[in-house]
């Protein structure tokens, strides 16, 4: 690698994480069971498991749409949903910063309870650490999901297949966009709220019209994008993008016109993107239009033989671009 | 509860933390399967697996006999072992400070990896983040572990019996001295390892001696002191101490001596305590002498009707004293 310590990049999900795994975590662990896909697939005797961890860090704890808490539920559920599993237990590890206020933390403890409940996955098991004033900032939490697999079905990135029809299930990068917001770098002001989302019901309801979803991925750090650059390299196919196709939130490209960000590359912490024969597009669509998280599914793009391992954008007027390849960090502590 | 604030108590894993737990956590996760063991049992399908989470924030993050990566595997997988569960799979969570060396992490993964290997599971899901400078201490580390239960054995707090002999696998408070000394707060020098060990193999050995054993425990945070407290409250027994029978190495005496702390109060990394039936002691003990982590293992008291929920020490010449309550932070990030 070329850095000798950590940078923020290793922490974005993009290349340099990909790195940091493969010639740090993944060498030292390895064994046949260790996943690159979101959750790992186990046998615990006689049935199979899905088995999923996150740690997060988002910066505020607070945000329009959500704090940490909530967020520690959905980015574990939803990973597990990806897999076609039913998230059925969780673990929570929080280490807090000594002087966190005990509001604070109720609220942040509250939204988990609720979210969990929403879910339908029970918190069975859990950890509290306090780190002294200054060694943690405010509070980081660490969840731990175990779902139950949906038989017959196994959603992949290497299972997608060229023709797939590209969905994703509502308009994209308002976490990123709200989180960007609620930091007030920028000093701009818009109306945009989090995503943030558990996401069964929306994978249950798609696998329920077609069970031969070939990729179900959640798109947090990194973005709709990075997801897209990931599946490519996966099955090695390429990815072309329908511009106008794509949801925004208007106020959200208003934001990403003003400060010249890629919406693709905004995290969402409650959109999916599922890669589905064609011919099954529709049925899937019209399900995902019936549930609250996915009223406005669409439509973006397809999978391609052709330029493998590339994502293309297609505009109005026909003129083709090469979305840039996922690179550093877009905004850190996102999740 | 008494503050509005956390406070460094509340991680301290002693009263404080249980009122935290209690009076936040588990008010907002109430369901049937959280756990107030050292791990849930949970139904999967047709199995019963334990499942359980513990986040390290110790620091320095390296010590004599050990780093924060060995530490976060036998942290698991000892409270998995307590439980009577075989492990199996883990997931780690890694939440590392910008600007951290890669070749210390390279140190941290690497005896994660031969410390999974010993204790026998396999990593198999993981997360890493990066926070910027400042905003966490080094690197903390969340690990979630899932065991298989052994058929018919299910040791617990609760189910300690008057008469039961009290066993401890070794020498104790060799992890929170050597923390102690590590950090140099007290310029003394002394020669003292951590005890930090995966244990199943010991449990393993101890449970085919005597399959009812009725208590079995890691003495971590609190250490020992805190462990007899806290199976003296979910038993109704008392505790009575051999004071001369509880094996304490030398040098930790020694430091002990120096800065007037109680050894039973001293976090071990490494160390069961067992309430096992008083006939049976004698072949749990032959058995734990086998094993390399248990050599030293001693018998240091019994269970009692005799004032209940408390613990009493009785010296060699007679006189009897109580250990007084776990109450605050011995010692701030331990674990």
């Amino acid at each position: 690698m070329e850095n000798t310590t950590i940078t923020l990049a290793h922490g974005a999900g993009g290349r340099q994480t990909a790195e940091l795994i493969e010639k740090v975590f993944a060498r030292h662990f390895s064994n046949p069971e260790l996943t690159s896909d979101d959750a790992a697939v186990l046998s615990v005797g006689r049935e199979n498991i899905a088995f999923t961890t996150d740690g997060f860090i988002v910066s505020p704890w607070k945000f329009p749409g959500g704090n940490i808490g909530k967020l520690s539920i959905c980015g574990t559920v939803n990973d597990l949903a990806c897999m076609g599993a039913k998230p059925k237990y969780l673990s929570c590890a929080a280490v807090i910063e000594e002087g966190f206020p005990l509001e604070n933390l109720e609220e942040i403890v509250s939204a988990m309870g609720e979210t969990a409940r929403e879910a339908g996955i029970r918190i069975v098991a859990g950890d509290t650490k306090v780190a002294g004033k200054g060694q943690v900032d405010h509070i980081f939490l660490t969840t731990t999901g175990i779902g139950e697999l949906l038989p017959g079905v196994r959603p992949r990135g290497a299972g997608a297949k060229p023709g797939d029809a590209i969905i994703v299930t509502g308009d994209i990068g308002r976490h990123g966009c709200s989180i960007l917001l609620a930091r007030n770098d920028f000093h701009i002001t818009a109306d945009v709220k989090s995503d943030c989302a558990p996401l069964w019901p929306v994978v249950e309801a798609a696998l329920h019209a077609e069970k031969e979803i070939h990729t179900i991925r959640d798109a947090t750090r990194g973005g709709v994008g990075t997801v897209l650059y990931e599946v490519a390299g996966q099955s090695g196919l390429g990815i072309r993008l329908n511009a106008d196709a794509i949801p925004v939130d208007p106020a959200v490209q208003g934001v990403c016109g003003m400060l010249g960000l890629e919406p693709l590359y905004l995290a969402c912490e409650g959109r999916l993107v599922m890669f589905v024969p064609p011919q099954k597009a529709q049925d899937v669509l019209i399900a995902l239009h019936q549930m609250e998280h996915s009223r406005n599914a669409a439509i973006i793009g397809e999978a391609t033989c052709e330029h493998p391992g590339k994502v293309v954008v297609t505009t109005g007027i026909g003129t083709q671009t090469l979305l840039p390849a996922p690179g550093g960090e877009l905004l850190p502590r996102i999740c």
